[in-house]
C-alpha cells in the first residue's frame, strides 16, 4: 500500500476519499482541510481572539491544536456542568492541553451561572437537547460579554451530517436552511459560530489527534447514550460501511446547493429577551423560559 | 392490551401509530389506509384493467388481494427473469394465488423477450438496478401493447422512504421531484404506475397477508444480498427502532410538502425512442442502449 502523494509507504487509508496516505501526507492532506473549511467559511482572522468551546474530548482539543499551530490568538473555555467523574476529568485533560502550551482556558460553572440543579434536571426525558441549549446560551453570552467576536467549536463531519439527517428525517425546514459550518452573527449579541472541523470525520480526527499525541478525555458523558443523534450517526455509518463517501457527499453537496434546493434563509426577527436581555425572536428567550421552569418546579418540589 | 377502536383484547402493535388494534380492527385500518391511497392518489377507478405487477412475494400478492378484494378488475404479470430456484418457485405461488381466486395472470420470459443471457448479466456490479431498470421496461410496454392504462406494483412504506432516503443521500433532485406513489401517464406510451401499499410497512403488510392464508414466496432473491437500498432499509429501521414513526413521518410529510419544498417537477422533454419506440428522453433509450451493450458484450466473449 503506497502513499498516493509520495509514494512512500501508505499507513492510513481514508475509503471516503479513496485515498491511501503516509503519517506525513495525512497530516498535510487534513491540516488542507482545516484550512480550506476556515477559507470557505470566511471564519476568523487574525483579528481578535478566537473563543473555542471545549470539552477535553478530541475534536474540540484538536480544534484548538490546529488554531494554535496556524498561530492564531485563541482562549478555551469550558462548560463545567457538574457532572460527577466526567466533569472533573475534562477539565484535567483541557488543564494540561492549555499548560503544555501556554494557552488561556476559563471554565464557566452553568450550576451556580443559571443557579440551576443538573440532577433534577437529568429527570427530563430529552435531556441532550436541554443541555446543548444551556451550552449554546451561556457560550454566547460569555464570549459577547468578554469580547470575543467567533466562537469555535469542535463538531466534525458526523455530527454535522447526523444533524442534517435527524432534520431532514422531520423535514424541519427552518433547521435545514440555517445549517452551516460558519453562522455569522446577528449584531454584537449573537456571536458568530464555526465549525472549523466539519470536513473532518470521526477516524480522521483521531488519527490526527493521536499522531499529535494529545491527551484528550475518551470518555462519553454517562447522559448521553441513546441520544437520538448517536443513532442517526449509526445508521449513517451502516451506510458508509458500504458506501464509502456518503457522509461527504450528503452534507458537502446539501451544503453547496443548499440555497437553490431549500431557497435562501429568511431573516430572522431579534429582539432582546424581556428578562435577560440577549438575542431571541420571542418576548422571553428559551433559556430564561427554561430556568423559570426550572426553579418553579424545584420550588414546587421543596414545599 | 386493549384495542384502541372496539376496546376488545388487542392482538397487533402498530409503534408507528402508537395503536394497538384487535384482528378485526387491524383489517379494517389497514383496508382504510389501501383505500385512501387510492384516492388520494387518484390511482384507478372502476374503467378498465389494472395489470398487477406480481413477484410471488407478500408485498405484490397482499396488493393484487386487495385490489381484487375491493372488486376492481385486475389481471396479474410476473417478469420471469429465468433465476435458478427462485422464479420457479414465484411462479407457482402466483399461479396458486390466481387460481384460487379464479384471476388471470400473463408470464413475461425476460431472456426471450429481450434477447439477453441473465447469467452473464449478473456479473455487472449493480445488477439489482439494471434488473430493476429492466422489469420496468417490459412491465410498460406489456401494458402498453395490452391495452392497459395502469399498473399498479407493491411498493411500501419501507421500499418507499428507503428510495427517497437514498435520493436525498446523494441529493438527486430529479429523482427526488419524480417521487410520487402515483405517477400518472405521459401518453399511451407510458402508462401510469401506482402503488397502493405505500403506506403500509412491512410488518403490517405480512401480518396482513398471514391473517388473509395468502401463500406468499418468502425467500429475497438471490442476487438482491447487500443491496444499496437493502442498506438504506437497515438504516431507517435502526432509527424506527429508537423513534416508532420516523418512516411515516419522513414519506409523508415529504409526499405533502414536495412542492413546497424543492419545487414544481418539470415536464420531461419525452421522443420515441429510435430503436423500440417507447419513450425517452434521449435518442436511443436506456434499455435498448443496455441491450446493445450486452450483446456486443456477448459476441466478444463467443470469440
Amino acid at each position: 500500500m503506497n502513499c498516493k502523494i509520495c509514494g512512500n509507504e501508505a499507513i492510513f487509508k481514508l475509503k471516503n476519499h479513496n485515498l491511501k496516505l503516509c503519517e506525513e501526507d495525512f497530516k498535510v492532506f487534513l491540516d488542507r482541510q482545516f484550512r480550506r473549511a476556515v477559507k470557505e467559511g470566511k471564519m476568523f482572522n487574525r483579528e481578535g481572539t478566537i473563543l473555542i468551546a471545549v470539552s477535553g474530548g478530541k475534536d474540540s482539543l484538536l480544534c484548538w491544536h490546529l488554531i494554535n499551530k496556524l498561530a492564531y490568538k485563541s482562549e478555551g473555555v469550558f462548560l463545567d456542568l457538574g457532572i460527577e467523574g466526567f466533569s472533573k476529568a475534562s477539565e484535567e485533560k483541557i488543564s494540561n492541553f492549555a499548560k503544555e502550551r501556554g494557552l488561556k482556558f476559563q471554565i464557566l460553572k452553568i450550576e451556580e451561572l443559571a443557579g440551576l440543579d443538573i440532577k433534577t434536571m437529568l429527570k427530563k426525558k430529552r435531556f441532550c437537547s436541554v443541555c446543548g441549549m444551556i451550552k449554546r446560551y451561556w457560550l454566547n453570552r460569555y464570549a459577547y460579554e468578554n469580547g470575543f467576536n467567533v466562537i469555535a467549536t469542535g463538531h466534525n463531519l458526523d455530527d454535522e451530517s447526523a444533524t442534517l439527517l435527524g432534520n431532514i428525517l422531520h423535514w424541519q425546514l427552518g433547521y435545514i436552511k440555517r445549517q452551516s459550518p460558519s453562522l455569522s452573527s446577528f449584531g454584537s449579541k449573537l456571536v458568530s459560530r464555526v465549525k472549523p472541523l466539519y470536513k473532518m470525520n470521526e477516524y480522521e480526527i483521531r488519527t490526527y489527534a493521536d499522531l499529535e499525541k494529545i491527551d484528550y478525555l475518551n470518555d462519553d458523558c454517562p447522559f448521553k447514550k441513546g441520544n437520538t443523534q448517536d443513532i442517526y450517526k449509526e445508521a449513517l455509518n451502516l451506510i458508509e460501511s458500504y458506501s464509502p463517501g456518503t457522509k461527504n457527499s450528503f452534507l458537502f453537496q446539501f451544503l453547496d446547493k443548499k440555497g437553490a434546493l431549500f431557497g435562501e434563509e429568511g431573516k430572522l426577527d431579534l429582539r432582546e429577551c424581556s428578562r435577560c436581555g440577549m438575542l431571541t425572536t420571542q418576548e422571553v428567550c428559551a433559556y430564561c423560559k427554561l430556568i423559570e421552569k426550572e426553579n418553579n418546579r424545584y420550588e414546587f418540589q421543596k414545599k
